[in-house]
C-alpha cells in the first residue's frame, strides 16, 4: 500500500511541514532513505504513528483505475506491512474501503514482514519485501529506492499496466484469472 | 488464532448465554458448524462483530508455553483471518501483546483468506485454510471439524508439541530455526 497505492511521500512532506515548519519538495528527498529525508522526525518516526496519517493519505496517481484493470486478468491481493503501526490497521482498512471499494476483504492482508506471503508477482517499494517474492518482484519507484538496481522497475501505474499487458501475452488462459 | 491460540468455542458459549439466555456445553455443539451450534446468532454472526469479543477471549490451554517452546526451534508466525471483522484487527493485536508478548510484530499477519500465506507447517481449525498450505497442514480439533479426515489432527497443544518433537528428528540443522 504505502508508496504504491498510497502516496506516502506526499503525505510525509505535508505532515513534515505541518509539524516542523520545513517545506520539502519531492526533488529534495530523491535518493534519501526515510530517516534522511525527514531527519527531524527520525528518532521515533512519530508522524507515522500519529492518528489519521494513513487514513488521509492521497491515492497514488492512476492506482485505482490500474488495479481495477489488473483485476480483470489477475487475482489481486493487497499486502501491507501494517502491524508495526497498530493504529494503521483500522485506518488502512477504511482507506481501502473508501478508495478501492471493489477489493474484497478476502484479498487484503496486513502483515509484519512479508516473508511468508508468496505471490506470482509483487509490486513494492522496498527490497526487504521484494526479496521474499518467489515469483516476479517489481520495484515501484520511491525517493528511497532510486539507487536500487536488482529488480524490474516501474515508475508509475501506467508502467505497471504496460508491464502486465506484455506479461499477459506470455501467460496461458489457466494462469490468468 | 481463533480455535487454536484463542478458545473461541468457550468465548462463544459464554456470549451466547449472555445474549440469548441459552446455556450450551462443549458437548452440545460437537460436530456442528458454527451457524448450527449458535443458531440464534446465525443470521448476522452478531456476537463475532461485537466490541471486545476477540479482545477478551480466553487463551487455549497450554498455548503460551507450547508456542514459546516451538520458537526455540522454528520461526513461528501468527496468521489470523481477521480482516472480515474490522474491529478484531486492533483487538487481536492487543490480545497477542497481552498473552504472547514474546511474539514480535514482524511475525504477525492478519489476512482475509490465507491463500497467499505459504509456510512449512500450518496449524488451523478449518480445511478452507489448511488446504492452501504447501507444507504440512495440521488440523487443530474444534467442534466444527471433528468429522474432517483429510489432515493430520491434533487435539491439544500437548499433541502439537508431541508432533513437532518427532518432526524435529527428521529435520536438518539448516531447516530448523
Amino acid at each position: 500500500m504505502d508508496g504504491v497505492l498510497a502516496d506516502i511521500e506526499l503525505q510525509m512532506i505535508y505532515h513534515y511541514k505541518q509539524r516542523y515548519g520545513v517545506q520539502l519538495t519531492r526533488e529534495d528527498i530523491q535518493g534519501l532513505a526515510h530517516e534522511q529525508a525527514f531527519p527531524l522526525d527520525a528518532e521515533k518516526n512519530s508522524i507515522l504513528y500519529s492518528p489519521g496519517f494513513f487514513r488521509t493519505a492521497p491515492v497514488m496517481e492512476g492506482a485505482v483505475e490500474a488495479v481495477r484493470e489488473l483485476m480483470e486478468h489477475f487475482n489481486v491481493y493487497i499486502v501491507s506491512a501494517a502491524v508495526e503501526f497498530p493504529l494503521s490497521l483500522h485506518e488502512k482498512l477504511e482507506w481501502l474501503n473508501e478508495h478501492f471499494p471493489f477489493i474484497h476483504w478476502r484479498n487484503i492482508t496486513f502483515c509484519g514482514d512479508k516473508s511468508i506471503v508468496h505471490t506470482d508477482y509483487l509490486i513494492d517499494d522496498y527490497c526487504k519485501n521484494l526479496n521474499y517474492c518467489p515469483g516476479k518482484p517489481i520495484m515501484f519507484t520511491a525517493h528511497h529506492n532510486i539507487h536500487e538496481t536488482g529488480h524490474i522497475r516501474v515508475n508509475s501505474w501506467k508502467e505497471v499496466l504496460d508491464f502486465f499487458s506484455k506479461e499477459i501475452q506470455t501467460l496461458t488462459a489457466e494462469e490468468l484469472n
